[in-house]
């Protein structure tokens, strides 16, 4: 009974609207404190970021336990994946790591807090979820892209190693160098280099950029072809919810009226 | 009485086709003087278009005027957006700035003159009012970019800002550097750098890359799915005024048919 | 009497297939020596090129000639703005401009002759048409684009012209430097030049960036959506002719039953 | 009879779930191998990739066997084009390559059998048949394309050669530099070069790119619109197939329930 009592009291605080406005603007002080440690800046204020970084650290906590204590049932909050990540940032920066070799760790960790307001906006943790959706949809077109970068980067690694070994040395530094191909950057400076050994090079690089080119449109159109068809599904329900009329409805009213014609001949012979 | 002869005067100047002819004509000068501005001429000629300045300036306030005089309620003028843009910007050049150190906003003042243009062409109006409309629908996408963008230039000014202070010194010159790395522009340049130092720093680059052009590319699907949308629509809308006839109107007739029928089965009982 | 065998025997050679391929055969013959001229070639070669030169000169007005016996109606020949054109090139052709002055015209006009493979093609001169068609829809995102180009054009030689009169003197070279930064050539370089003047005037190529980007995008939205407007239009229009039952002539029939019910209640009184 | 079984049995083997995987893992080992080889390796791990590698290829020539026993019709095997493709690489990497000027062939061949993975995995077959089918009907679009290079690599090779003939020698040349402009890769380094002779060459850059990417979109959008169009089409077809209820069926249903009120009009006169 008193368990209940103080899971309801917790539920309240969370799903208070000021609450929620309090976290949000933690989350961004807790991003201004990281950016203002990248400028330089005297020991003291040094010092208070660093007070202010802990005192955050404990309302983090407080509020995940909040969080927790609040849920209903407790087995079901580690079932959400946004929850486990906040858990494992807000843990993860309790570990005191002021050493030299681990301080590095620490810091990432704490600028990992930023995405905690992606976690605690609903819209974007939405956004988010629909973009994380999308990527295995194109599983295949992204595995086809890695043959046509393999194929490519083994080939020229083959033939080019020895004219720029910086660039072309072994099959992963060729297929960097592919990707900043693909990218436009600087392509031309690499292709006059291998031209002026293999005249004929110049086919290489305009076939790849064509095949990525081709392979990235396609997917870029999958991806359009899909949230339209998605959006015209949900568009097609809605209606369907406010008309309340179908073909089909229309073809039962009118199998019903021959019913009933039919019915009455019958009545008369 | 009076007054009202004379908005109605002025509405009448305002409506004229002519009138609005040589108000876009002198616009159009106002812009070639600014640009000739930006020519080396002769005294003489720098002394002409000071004069022609001065008379477009004149020419705007009495355009103004009699705008302002020709509207029915005069307290709905400054509602409009457009209305107190071409105000501020006239009134603002009344202003003599001919001295060295605000020379320059006057010029700049002068300047935005040229955006009179949309706002006296209702089209290029009614361009530019539905790209601000589409700016706030996209918030969230721009949002989540951001994150991404602090996140990455926290991480970059953490790690790289010993290598290349001038590219990675804080956090927001790091988060240039990252805006100019999803442009391609020599990109490889900044990754080279990084990976004499840290080797697996390609990673760092490659995920950026992918999850700005991702969000980019949802940003620019959900302008285009809402564009067709609100198409769709109001092609939608537009046909049941032309067809007249929808399912639910066949429907509530094939009702009429079966009630005729019914009663008749009634009247014969 | 005559002139209309004459006509009827020039329409034959016009409408022959193998004819039409001939004047293809001959246009890419023409092609390749215009290719074939920018190479280094013997005096003899030379020679024999300008030989052929003539002879598919005089070909062509042959060609055209049979075009224009073979029309019917004479005065309808130059209504055709591709018939036009390729008279132009043919007979520009014709005019000696051995000379050193003129020879480079001489040879512009040939190289123009490629494209009378695109007037030769129904297909392509569509495919151009529609180019051509959709330029003016655009018309107003041109003109915003324009504006917002002359703006930052005039904004930018005024601050930027003394720091490098190459890239900023005028509006006009302004204007240039700004379409380079658009297709982000080394438009950091540009920016950092600046930027070491003017701290702050990275916000002045950001936004620069961001609305000519969404201007853009906007013109390749309003392509695709009307593209598809017009396209589901005509699938409309073409289910229309095949179904040939519509909402319209269902409501229609419903209508008749009611008639021949009521009559019926009409003649039991 | 026995040929019966043994087909049989061999496509036993063929359809197995766990032979495809084995293949697949394969297919995976000798891509491994392929790049670890463009690696300084030592002669030892050189020779067990030797060994490995013709491991493989018998490996291939069995699975291919396998595959045309297992075939029902053998003279239906090769009239599929990934049977004939995976044949012709299995075999020719069974030639004896060794000696130095064909081994670079030899490798070339085997880096194809990555291609493999495509022609085993259905999904990635239909993923590439796709991208082939779709090719041909921009084939319009890619001929205006290239007559646009043909005629700006023409101009562009008469009138700049002489300024820089690494980049405008011949009409080939110009062709690869035109298709640099187009990647916007140092297109300004280029323009300015020749704008030192030509004030004016601006233009010849700005119109081409405009025609270029103007072209480009348009076969985008081609794409876009086909692939919208053949799934809308598709959707149409299942919707149908689901409601089996038309406009057409309600018609016909409609003129049964007249005749039936026709009949009796009959009956009663």
């Amino acid at each position: 009974m008193k368990t209940d009592r103080l899971q309801s009291f917790f539920w309240a605080i969370r799903s208070n609207k000021a609450f929620e406005t309090f976290v949000i603007v933690i989350i961004i002080t807790s991003a201004l404190l990281i950016g203002a440690k990248t400028y330089d800046i005297s020991p003291l204020a040094q010092q208070a970021i660093n007070i202010a970084d802990w005192a955050i650290t404990f309302f983090f906590l407080t509020e995940i336990t909040i969080r927790f204590l609040g849920e209903e049932r407790k087995s079901h909050f580690f079932t959400q994946g946004w929850n486990i990540f906040d858990t494992l940032i807000v843990v993860a920066s309790l570990i005191p790591l002021e050493n030299s070799e681990m301080a590095l760790l620490g810091r990432l960790i704490r600028i990992f807090r930023v995405l905690r307001m992606v976690s605690i906006i609903p819209e974007m943790r939405l956004l988010l979820d629909a973009l994380l959706k999308a990527l295995p949809q194109l599983g295949y077109v992204v595995a086809l892209m890695f043959i046509i970068f393999y194929i490519y980067g083994a080939v020229g690694s083959m033939f080019f190693a020895e004219i720029n070994p910086v660039l072309w040395g072994d099959i992963s530094i060729a297929m960097l160098t592919l990707f900043r191909v693909m990218t436009f950057e600087d392509w031309t400076d690499v292709m006059y280099e291998t031209m002026s050994v293999y005249p004929l090079s110049w086919l290489y690089y305009i076939t790849f950029i064509f095949f990525t080119a081709f392979a990235f449109l396609n997917m870029v159109i999958g991806i359009v072809v899909n949230t339209l068809h998605e959006e015209s599904d949900r568009v097609r329900l809605e209606q369907q919810g406010l008309n309340a009329v179908t073909l089909h409805e229309i073809h039962d009213e009118i199998g019903e009226i021959k019913k009933i014609l039919k019915e009455r001949e019958y009545e008369r012979e």
